[in-house]
């Protein structure tokens, strides 16, 4: 082998769904976690759904000695759920919220426990500067009929912004998490090809797991089986992406999935497989830069393809902003004129009539209701007006500068 | 002179204070500011509180010719009010958003308007790739008893945090805007030693405008005089700062800032005063990297400042978090004890008593205000929780790493 002596660095990631009072066995699962990745150790653990403060200190307890660095990511009411134990020292941490973080949609689908946030760890190992990103992304409720991919879509954007804008000085750049998104859905190719990520699992020389590598399958207990019926085998939205940035050279030498069932247990880890990927880095004479000419190419497809996705989203929210402020004011418009009547009444000019109390109550406590639910929806679907717009002109600068140099790099 | 020629650069900062329907004389104001541009012309504006996307609008029809490049940063609701003209291409743009906004803060002081994050703008000039950002931070309410100083440095260190994980790629930085705070305030300190980022008003060989560099003034007839009062000469909060991060040197060959009218007007452009810096960048032949140790050790003490008044602001925060929870469960204890009366009445057991209706009622409206506020304000306390902690750990990692490494860079 030429140049230093390579470096073989094993990573983990899963979604641990440990949502306090919601998950299923949750804390005999996260004992599970701690115990396996004990026994089992690894060089990075990359987190996600760890929502409760009290299972990262357990985690951090069980795991001081094998990982002695850690960081928990915080941000939020109830915090990122992002989580990453080190067997190496943590030089630098940051953390970036997504700006849509689709509340509604959230509320509407029983799902507050939506990712928002990409964590950036910053390590060294043997003089090799590694960015390490974990992050869980928006969920998709309905693949058929996908009103929440343009946010889907604003987010894999800003995470691939992210990673591109901090990622400059680093050698080595990891991601692992919950991306929600298949492999070939517009996201994943927007995000590895803005960042010029690789894909362990289709980069792997031996995979062990289950079939095609998926993460979410009907084998595993927890899962929502009729979310899984058209996909037979499960899918695969659980990801360790990797790229070199300097002059070294990332391969997969093994990557591996649980398949249902914790290693030589009953239960699984979780509603998700663990993903575990066995890198294999060297540092190498020149700096790789061969065929930056067709990836761009892809690169300008694919960006054209998010961005109607992404006008169709805002055509949408324009809609809707519209038709909540319209409802706003109908309420508002009732209102007042229940406050005319109240006034009438009381000035005496409808003397003699019966004044219908009950009704008259329960309609303007129906306004009053509509009123603030249509006021807080209108101002949610301003900030996505807004969000869509911020993400479409970006994409555009980026399709501007792709077009004036299509063969330099 | 050595090495290629030296790129003369000149950068204009200016905090618009154009918040429609509130801002006094805004439209005239945005006018005299889109005329002043287009005559004089600079390389960078970095513009601050554009909150109304028209005003922006104007600006850029206005500024077209001179100014071919422009982004103007969308977030939340209201927006980041951050736009930048540039007569360089833009190459490439990302927002953050601070994490602590300090909602209930601002209403209390009617300041809805407060920055609430950063806008990073890169561009190349002369083969110089240049980290344009442009912020503005959280207001001080009072000096004396400055409640949100924690959260100011939070703000602070986020915006470190962020200059220092975005720029290792560039190799010129240049932060622009309001910052909020005095030249010796323990978060321009911080910024500062972390970053690495001089001050165009100190390191300036010639300058020309307010006295002490002063940027909000009493002569300004838009200021608050009151609030001025301590200070005669007035404050400078508007800064233009600036580091070469590779084998590049920037020096300010002259600073001006307006001085309570614009340039041969009879009002101002705002509130504050613009801050105009002519820059001069050459490119040398080896890196600097002489007196690091000095500065890491000037840099362990600002952090340890930092890191107490953010402890403080912790404990307040969790007093509060603690207080306004405690008022929501005796609210809810209320509004129970309410509910049993009631139950008792309906049932017939205080029969023959007279139940006062409207007093009853009257207690169960307010129960349930208290509820809503107290509830609204644990929320919020919880998150300044989380935040402060975050921000106080990754202090925590920064002094352990200046530790641990003393003397080298």
């Amino acid at each position: 082998m030429e140049g230093d002596s390579p470096l073989r660095l094993r990573v983990f990631s899963l979604n641990c769904w440990a949502i306090r009072y919601l998950s299923k066995r949750r804390q005999e699962r996260v004992r599970l976690i701690g115990d396996t990745l004990q026994r089992d150790s690894f060089d990075l653990v990359l987190l996600q759904e760890v929502w409760s403060e009290q299972d990262y200190s357990h985690l951090k307890a069980r795991l001081g000695g094998c990982y002695p660095f850690c960081h928990y990511f915080r941000s939020g009411v109830i915090g990122s759920g992002l989580c990453v134990f080190s067997r190496f020292p943590i030089l630098d941490t940051l953390l970036y919220q997504y700006s849509l973080n689709g509340y509604p949609y959230m509320l509407q689908h029983g799902d507050w426990f939506c990712g928002k946030s990409v964590g950036l760890v910053v390590t060294e190992i043997s003089g090799i500067t590694f960015n390490v990103y974990v992050t869980h992304l928006h969920a998709e409720y309905c693949r058929e009929k996908d009103a929440y991919l343009p946010h889907r879509l604003v987010q894999a954007w800003e995470l691939a912004q992210f990673i591109r804008h901090t990622s400059k000085a680093a050698d080595v750049v990891l991601l692992g998490g919950d991306l929600n998104m298949h492999p070939q859905d517009v996201g994943v190719r927007l995000l590895r090809g803005c960042t010029g990520l690789q894909d362990a699992f289709a980069e792997a020389a031996r995979f062990e797991g289950c079939e095609d590598g998926c993460t979410l399958i009907p084998n595993n207990c927890f899962t929502a089986k009729a979310e899984l019926l058209p996909f037979p085998l499960g899918i695969r939205i659980d990801y360790i992406l990797y790229k070199a940035v300097s002059s070294f050279t990332v391969k997969c030498e093994e990557l591996k999935t649980t398949t249902g069932t914790a290693p030589g247990m009953d239960i699984p880890f979780s509603d998700h497989e663990a993903v575990m990927a066995t890198l294999h880095i060297q540092r190498q004479g020149l700096a790789v830069g061969a065929t930056l000419g067709t990836a761009e190419a892809a690169l300008a497809d694919v960006v054209t393809e998010a961005r109607a996705e992404v006008c169709v989203g805002l055509q949408a929210a324009r809609q809707q902003r519209f038709s909540t402020g319209r409802m706003a004011v109908l309420a508002l418009l009732l209102l007042l004129l229940q406050a005319v009547a109240m006034l009438a009444v009381l000035a005496g000019l409808a003397a003699g009539q019966p004044f219908p109390k009950l009704s008259f109550s329960l309609l303007a406590f129906l306004a009053v209701g509509i009123l603030l639910l249509a006021t807080g929806l209108h101002l949610f679907h301003t900030m996505e007006v807004k969000m869509l717009q911020g993400t479409e002109e970006q994409m555009r600068l980026l399709q501007r500068l792709l077009q004036e140099r299509p063969s330099h790099s």
